[in-house]
């Protein structure tokens, strides 16, 4: 590590490295900082000199405390990141997200960019297009610690000044895997811009933005986020084919196609032990 | 008339189909069902194995709901679409949209797309961007006639679920004819692309569009419409030769250049003999 | 008749004058204008001096070309005021309402007061409330006309300068005969008194306001409307004993319950011979 | 208890009901139901032969079941009040909340009325008037879990049905016991009048409502909650006295007087040990 | 003087305290302020020993440097206060606003109260009911001036934290003097309990308020200015007897009465030697 | 200058000619025009025979009146263009700017295009994307006397039909000079086709608009203003390589970093003889 690097941060800290879309960044980071710091709960390695690697149970306060050490700046996507019992989320989720919060306002960290989720306002139909002021329509009880995040992040920076930019992030997959998935695409490339421009922009505030490619279809607006110089590049017009057209679903009644949460409105709240 | 179809609709009904518009949509309606059915006040004919016509006045009720016999889906141009005395508009339009939705719900048809027009929110004026949610202020009986039939078609999404577009279409022809044109220009290229948004996407409720191509100078705005899918693609830019620059009109009292509906402010109200 | 009256207007028409508020407004006219001319589909008389009658079908245009003859302002209560087969309807409150206003701008009468109604808006749900901006949502054939009756006064406000006041009356009656009529009421005193604001507020454009009381429980809001000067002075909490308090109603999906048309949502549309 | 009551609700749910406000409202509710069940964390015993008593911690998941059984409707008053260190707001407010409206959903329960408040918005400067709508500033741990409840209430109305009303409660106390308290006062009389509202109103979705008495000043706006029938009676005025007018406090920086939420905006997050 | 004085503000200057307005307030500030400095362009003496009196030209800049010394807190009625030609509107209500301005934030003065003008937004219609985020719609040179007063003082917040009450005062005088006054009165006890609000509230940040009694009919209103606390208690309606009720004013095309800004919106520019 | 000249105007005149932005224009008018005026404060030259030449002081009002003589449409960008002393503010921008409308409407002069700032709304957040409606924020004495202009010509506007475009011109050099103009860039090439559509729109009434290009980043969103045609075809992206990425600026409470007016927030109000 060189004393007289010239990269825009010394230590960024990546929470959950080891998921899907932590594997897309984990390599984008190194570009800009020193040096990057990665975690999981799951077990993980540093894969090279400019890496460090710490597993970390969120709900862990005292390991987040150590986590947290030295760093400027957090892309936080670790967590619960589907549906699941409530004790499960609210120990990832809610305790985690107040660890990761209590400790890097201790720290002294100024940017936290949070992976929020659609489903945090998914209960909106599918005929409605929110702007980032859409209010809060959890479909889930994962949906609901996303609305939790937002608001704790929302109190650390009306308190503190901690700036987070939360990204309401889609559906971020190599394609999308159904037509609903046409609408709310986030491509890797997408996703990897957004974090740089909630990592770099000069002042965020408390921003929320919502991470979508630029599909045909769109139930989000980022016009009120414009700010933070989101343009996407993408767009799933690319994998029309996959989807040939069809008649609309005639069951008027199916919730799963009438609101933008698609089958998470169904899922919770499930049982600790089922 | 396959019995194994992969087509999305078995059969689609094109009202207005000897009208401007109408030829347009005609032949790419074969595209998307089996059978189309195509209708008009004035003869016409099947002009191919999986067309059926039938020449039906909209005001006859008893012909309206044979008309819609079967019919899975509608793009209902039908009607007068220019101004006319009021008697004449009311048979047509008033009446005509009456039968046609009555006797589609009856049918259990789930979705309309109906040919609105700018002229429902013509007296707004020329300085004036709307959203999907401008109020109405027609400019005409014909203007007027459009606002019923967004209410009608409103009320039988409500009571009944069935759905409707209403494509607030403003100039469609093959190229614009004067310069407020350039602004309302829709080329029939994006007229066709509106209709298969309207008829595709998978829940639209009641929605509002303006049928404009992406034209340099816009009296209105989509965003609100986003989750139709219907990214125009051509514009009035490539017109701009027809009409070179010119000072602004100084009359500022004349009222065709004021209000969004041009010269059809003026039209209304036509005596029923004149 | 005196040749040097002071009242304001020289001659008041009131339609509608045989039904149930006609009654309570025929003789308040005639504080304001020398001669009130009341008119109805039934028969009715002159009852004073002050008076002139006549028996109109507004669907009869000629009859409603003479019936606006000599009339500087207009309260215009008549047509049908319940729901109904909507070929009734068309005559009454389509074909009708037209022949007003066409009559009233040949006369050169610039002034309406038009009774709307909240079936205009009552597909919104009772968990709204609605300012005088509220879009439409028709609960019936009935709500549609009303539109409609809104939708052409706008034109020939914006058309000629005849300004209409559209008054989205509720329930009145001489008490409240239901739970949902204590948040609709409208006293006989509170519509005289909206009547007098419409007619004499020196101008009006074309506005929108709502009939109600000041109820205790309320679903919409005329603050927008303040330019009117409507000040109600009656509520219905003065018959809150007629209604003791009940659980609420465990049907969900009763949605006679849900919108702020009541029972209206369920009638229409009527069969014509039914 | 009869067989054969005449009282709107069988059996009404209090927690919290050894609280402050809990002792105001206990005696209120008999006269709505014949059953009236209380609860709380501290001991409690049953007062009269309506009530029954049960001790209840609301993290202990199946005492919570317990408590729900052959409850027709609860007004939630029980968890922390005060700011506290988060794993305590978490055990009270967070996991309390999810057990409360699991319970409630596994058992029927139709109408849920709890306890937020107005630090659920207390980030908001004090030179703004917020409505219902305003979107959620906490300023402490206690405000944040408030907007979990808020946020948790609204999934359980879109899932399952089950409506509650947030009160967004001020400061209810015999009387105001600074001058932040003659803004955000809330009479005992007037909480009352909003509880009996808030249960009785036929039906109320998932709806927000500032508990404020009608003082000279006000931060926030009911206009959008009118549909509750919610008319505060008194008033803050009365006791103007208790404050004499003083010139503007000079500490511009002073947090606690700028933002709705006074004090509390500088008292999280505690240390759980501190 | 006091040297143990009780009275909230020590000393508090009035401007335009010869005017209509300055001698309503002038004996009320003694209840609020050890010593009441009292200014005019035209002269004038202290009447107590409370008093000291300054006849000052505002555009005299080192004698308004001079005027605002030792000042707490101001109410700035100088100016003036009627159409008249640009060089001396600029003169008394341009240079001098800024003369005030920067001298006030030389001496450390953290409020005013501004008398700004219902003529800043004159221009917009009768029709409409304005509340405190109206655009600005001046309708005269005088109405100009008091939009710049209002963005000037908007910078001196903004910059310095010089907090104002922008008062758009409508008609302050005995009684109303013409029909159009029935709208825009302010009772002199109305405007005195305005400015006592104006002064005491804790926090006032940069705020606009309509000054204007609780009248029968109104073309603005004040909610979102509720936290300044003001309750009007009169009302033009115990005028009503001395404008009997007229038919509306036939001539559509008059301005003067199409404009809330009545006979201003014909006055400017005037010649300045006219 | 041909008698039978197919130029669009007569006669254009170009205030501030000799500034930065008047030089990029001044050779483009000539395309619009037989005759382009060019005046400024400083001496200048016709440098064609189209050309006519004036020096003028705004302040100078008879020699105003001389300079408009003979106008058809004017492109206001004389007066001082940074910040400076009130009193030079206050002669060149707001006497000069009455001068030049009163003389313009003296002439029948029907359209002003007037170089406005992004200093009028300056001290808004660089977190929030400002519409055109937005409120003015101005951010030094040049910011508040372009909020004059603009009210000033919003006045005219509504009283003469004398119709304005301002522009708020963000930062139109070659390039950009710092991270700030990133955002606010205007290319030379995008200013020009700003001011033609300012000048050949047919109908603009009193518009704002904001003069970017279309940077990647944005604080502004010109949907409102879509009426006028401006489509920007330059980004500020091509410079991106001048800026490297950097982390985000500390130091919270640098209100030049935290206002869209950048440096400009600290300089006023300079004193007249610093």
């Amino acid at each position: 590590m060189s004393q007289t690097s010239s990269k825009p941060f010394r230590r960024l800290l990546l929470t959950g490295a080891a998921g899907n879309l932590g594997k897309q960044l984990r390599g984008k980071l190194a570009e800009w900082a020193d040096i990057v710091r990665v975690s999981d709960i799951v077990p993980l390695t540093a894969d090279a000199p400019h890496e460090e690697a710490m597993q970390v149970d969120l709900a862990d306060r005292a390991a987040v405390h150590a986590l947290l050490e030295g760093v400027d700046a957090l892309v936080h996507l670790g967590g619960i990141s589907v549906e699941a019992p409530f004790d499960d989320i609210m120990q990832a989720n809610i305790l985690g997200m107040y660890n990761v919060y209590s400790a890097a306002q201790k720290q002294g960290v100024k940017r936290i960019v949070y992976a929020s989720s659609n489903h945090a306002v998914g209960f909106h139909p599918v005929t409605e297009v929110l702007d980032v002021d859409a209010p809060h329509r959890p479909d889930s009880m994962y949906g609901i610690s996303k609305c939790f995040g937002e608001d704790l992040s929302r109190y650390y920076f009306d308190r503190f000044g901690l700036e987070t930019v939360c990204l309401r992030i889609g559906s971020s997959f190599e394609q999308p895997k159904n037509p609903r998935m046409m609408v709310t695409y986030l491509s890797y490339r997408d996703f990897v811009e957004l974090v740089r421009c909630s990592l770099f922009t000069n002042r965020v505030g408390h921003a929320i933005v919502y991470g979508v490619s630029n599909n045909p279809t769109l139930w989000v607006d980022n016009t009120k986020a414009a700010f933070l110089g989101f343009r996407a590049q993408d767009s799933s017009a690319e994998f029309a084919g996959l989807f040939p057209l069809q008649a609309p679903d005639q069951r008027m009644d199916d919730v799963t196609q009438r609101y933008q949460g698609g089958p998470f409105v169904l899922l919770g709240p499930m049982e600790p032990n089922a």
